[in-house]
């Protein structure tokens, strides 16, 4: 089957979330991408809601990423095979996939060393000026198409995304089997970080936020104990981590967290927060804390199958609020009207 | 309370099983010893019977390590503290501990490096001309014996040994979250190694043997898959691991085993197989191999604990057959007549 | 300029170094290619000749590599950029240029992981089917054209490509300041591992052979001491290494000299020595030796650059010997009939 | 030769620079140490002075290390064995030691994963409540009097202490052949760890700073740049380091140095700066930065002795003013008043 000859059950066009200016986002009609040598064409059935959508959404920026032209959201899919395009033999149409949002170079020096994560021609979704997912059909390459068992659901195969940055973050803080874990913020993910903390085989994960049904969100998937900061400074618990995962973004909430992990320990940074944050040297220094940051992830999507197939990470407890495509702006915003909200999850065959 | 006023219960003598030559064991009276500075008086509760215990047995020797004087065997022990000595301060009489068999200089180029595993002046219980734990009572550095939670049994706390081997295994393979590992070879080291590499992370442990019941036991106990190499050759189960824990001691298992390893794979030999064994070059070479040796272990017994404790590993089960004291002998030679034993352990109070 | 259009002082055929079958080598004339888009098209200045090369020559295949149709030798070549195909845009035409004589696919798993070495379906000079570079031309993707510095000559950017082996060998090795390094075996890989090795830090590199001229070569490029195990069994001179280079390919002297390695060293093997060879167990085990297979490099050309520009690696010294290609059989020959011999390197523009 | 029968040219008493309170600087009689077991005399020879000397002599403290009791400074020194205590043999009376200033526990966790820097109960020479090295006899621990070969001088073998500091951070920082380090700040330990770099195989080492004859002097020993910040911006320089080893202490500049710093590099902290410091966080983020503390060292005098012995680390031209023990106060001073002045060494001997 040639990228020539989609099948002709393909419309010719499909709706879109394009985000135009920050709080203006418009369903719009575009043409189905034909897939190029390599790629495939899949339909998308889930996209999760990220922060940084949100962000983009909000503000049109994050930091020197600017959204100059109309510009579709959403880097967290997965979607149904519907056709191979010239060359592409890695898939066959029907299979449920998950898609990797970035796609390296291949070439340059950080990809020759398996860092494609920080190859800097990498195309990203839904950073300017790339288009995102939160939209009917997409062209990837085939390489960046994973393959999901049976038994995860599309939004389970949406959020193998987030459960990356987890991946990622255990990777990074090197945690193995006895670790004691300390993740600081229940959003989504920490939620993820820390199962993936407890399926690296972390013996201890205590995670931190201020909103009581997140932390016990955090205990039934996992957690061996949960504290609120509001109620419990964290220096009170008396933990000391070997490794902290730093998920809040909250400048603050990091530099007191930096100084409960116990000599030799890593800090890993995956929560944004500004160009500029305090680090309390004087610990850093004597008790030799590595800090690190982190910038998305690679080689993680083998991995992160693995954990959400043997469902040692459940990522459909994450998944709390549904919407059509049509309801993308929904989906946008639910997260700062309603704070029970995990993850919005778009899916936009149900429209 | 000091080391010349112990407990008024402890007896002046104790019983001990004494290797005299190959196959001669006698359960002999001995001093009960009295713990130094920094040390503490450990009654034991359960030995482990290892496979060097047999060898040392049967053989009076294992390669250069010859058995000249009479030598008490044992080195799996557990045991409740009874008395402190000068300066130990770490521990409580009552408390139930796991007793690491080897002591290191604490000084050497090794030491110093964190591997005192490979310090030339470890002192190791049952390795000539060092006596070994299967008595009554036990004199130990403080440092060395790890206070266990009361979720474990005395039997669990003994096979903590064992279970450090495993947890040295996987460290030295770099198992983590998404692993595929192979295991062969289903004896106790097997059975808890796969167990280890679950607890890991592994995604697929397939484990190898010829017995049918002991791969039984390995499916029971969290293995993926079994493969029966009597019924079908490794190579033909397509399986390509990223890493292998060479259980079996067996030369030519470990040889084919290590041409199934995928690229930039690890293969950790753990048994021990004569003084040279043939490397299948070729395969080391195209795919990156890296093929290491492991002596014992270095700063398991915290994450063994945490396993155990969690109920990641079971070690229980692996604790087939139980003896006194004065059925030291039965225990020693129970493996070679009984193939449905795992393991044997001794309780010396119960006799 | 496009691909289309060459330079008009470019010919449209070359002559080429064919071996049609063991010791059947044939200069015949050849296309000259037309670099496709992304690569360059290049002037071989230089190619050193390898053992591989040798060992194609005289017996046809290297273990399950067979040459099975006409194949041009040689992948050790550095050139001059003369024309850039489509999209090319990393070169000017006239810089000097090292080949890296492997193209990896860039999308498997391995090349992702950063291990392109590995990659199943790289392309690599004169590795059946897939001609070398004993010609006058290549067109080469233009990632895997390394410009050098003025300071190098044309045969030490040809000779990049050992030195790779030895910078590959070097970082398997974890070899660093302080190390002690023994490298067996002192043919321009040896003298290229020991000179690398110095110049990672290393404190001692002691070299070994069998032939006093090139242990007379090892001193004056930098080993501190050199040792010929025909008069000195190796295990008499004390040397205890942290790090073994094996570029003999001998089994009998990897073997005896892994029995020399130190508590918690590296054996890393370079040279090839048959299916299988025999591994010391009970020093591997009871020093837990690291014996690791190397198949060629990745990552290493801008290091290399780095020490042969710097003067820390001296490549000149190695080319001892030096042929037009219309010699190319006798550069293929000297080896065996000259034991002054080092390395033979043809000069194709020179004929 | 017991403890008990010392030498009969050993004094009983001799001098010591010993600090009261900021500023008040006495030179007393005390106590020649006696030996104890495992201990060796050493007669002071040498005793490099420090920033923290200089930092404890004007303010009394560091951080949270106050000087409540009289001290003795001084914790870079080398001396002559002059006596073996009971059961000391490592050492022979005569032989020229560089004295590693902290005596870990050797028991603990951290001892014994090999980061004995890091325990808690290490008796560190000069940091209160421990007396350190500045008078004329010490008795030391025989296992960190590290013997020294006869090339170096016995300032060299005092300045071995600073060495370590750059060996450790080349450690932390992964330095190797090929690399590009940046080193902000060319004080002793600036100037140290850019030659350490180098001899770690660096193929870059820009040094800043703004003393232009620190800058001269960095230039000869071995930095392949150097960059006066007063005149250049970092930033201007265009040089993107894969390390930053942070000599500085000035919290600005740690700040824009690591804001040089490329993808996936490491920034190693050696200066110290307060309790905080600014850390640029989205720079770290988006290229993985990973920021280190770095606090003394751990099994580097092996290492340090083999650079400096080489001549690859050249110390004796960091010793630019030498005093007697009298002159204890002016070598503590001279740093402020003589900006010629790199390092001051006291001579204990001869006064």
């Amino acid at each position: 089957m040639s990228a020539d000859a989609l099948p002709s059950d393909i419309p010719d066009t499909m709706r879109a979330a394009v985000l135009h200016a920050p709080k203006q986002l418009e369903i719009q009609r575009r043409p189905v991408p034909r897939p190029g040598p390599g790629q495939i064409l899949v339909r998308i059935e889930a996209v999760g809601i990220c922060g940084s959508d949100v962000h983009y959404y909000e503000h049109g920026r994050i930091g020197d990423f600017v959204v100059r032209a109309p510009m579709v959201l959403g880097h967290e899919p997965s979607g149904t095979v519907v056709a191979l395009g010239p060359g592409a033999r890695r898939h066959t149409p029907g299979q449920l996939v998950s898609l990797e949002p970035g796609v390296p170079c291949g070439r340059c020096a950080q990809c020759r060393h398996g860092r494609y994560n920080l190859c800097p021609e990498v195309s990203f979704y839904a950073t300017p000026p790339v288009d995102g997912a939160l939209c009917e059909y997409v062209a990837v390459d085939e390489d960046f198409a994973h393959p999901v068992p049976d038994s995860l659901s599309a939004e389970a195969a949406a959020l193998l995304e987030p459960l990356s940055v987890g991946v990622w973050a255990c990777r990074k803080g090197r945690v193995t089997a006895g670790s004691r874990v300390l993740v600081t913020g229940a959003g989504p993910i920490g939620l993820i970080a820390a199962q993936t903390a407890r399926a690296f085989g972390a013996a201890e994960v205590v995670v931190t936020d201020v909103e009581p049904h997140r932390l016990t969100a955090a205990r039934e998937l996992g957690a061996t104990a949960t504290v609120d900061v509001r109620a419990t400074p964290l220096t009170d618990t008396g933990f000391t981590p070997d490794v902290l995962v730093e998920c809040s973004g909250v400048p603050a909430v990091a530099d007191e967290a930096i100084r409960t992990v116990g000599r030799a320990g890593r800090a890993v940074l995956v929560g944004m927060g500004g160009d500029s944050v305090p680090l309390p040297l004087a610990h850093v220094q004597n008790f030799e804390i590595e800090v690190t940051g982190t910038f998305r992830y690679a080689n993680t999507w083998p991995t992160a199958i693995a954990l959400a197939a043997s469902g040692e990470v459940r990522l459909d407890p994450l998944a709390t609020h549904h919407y059509d495509l049509a309801e993308a702006e929904r989906a946008l915003t639910v997260g700062a009207q309603d704070p029970t909200a995990l993850k919005a999850v778009v899916r936009p065959r149900t429209g």
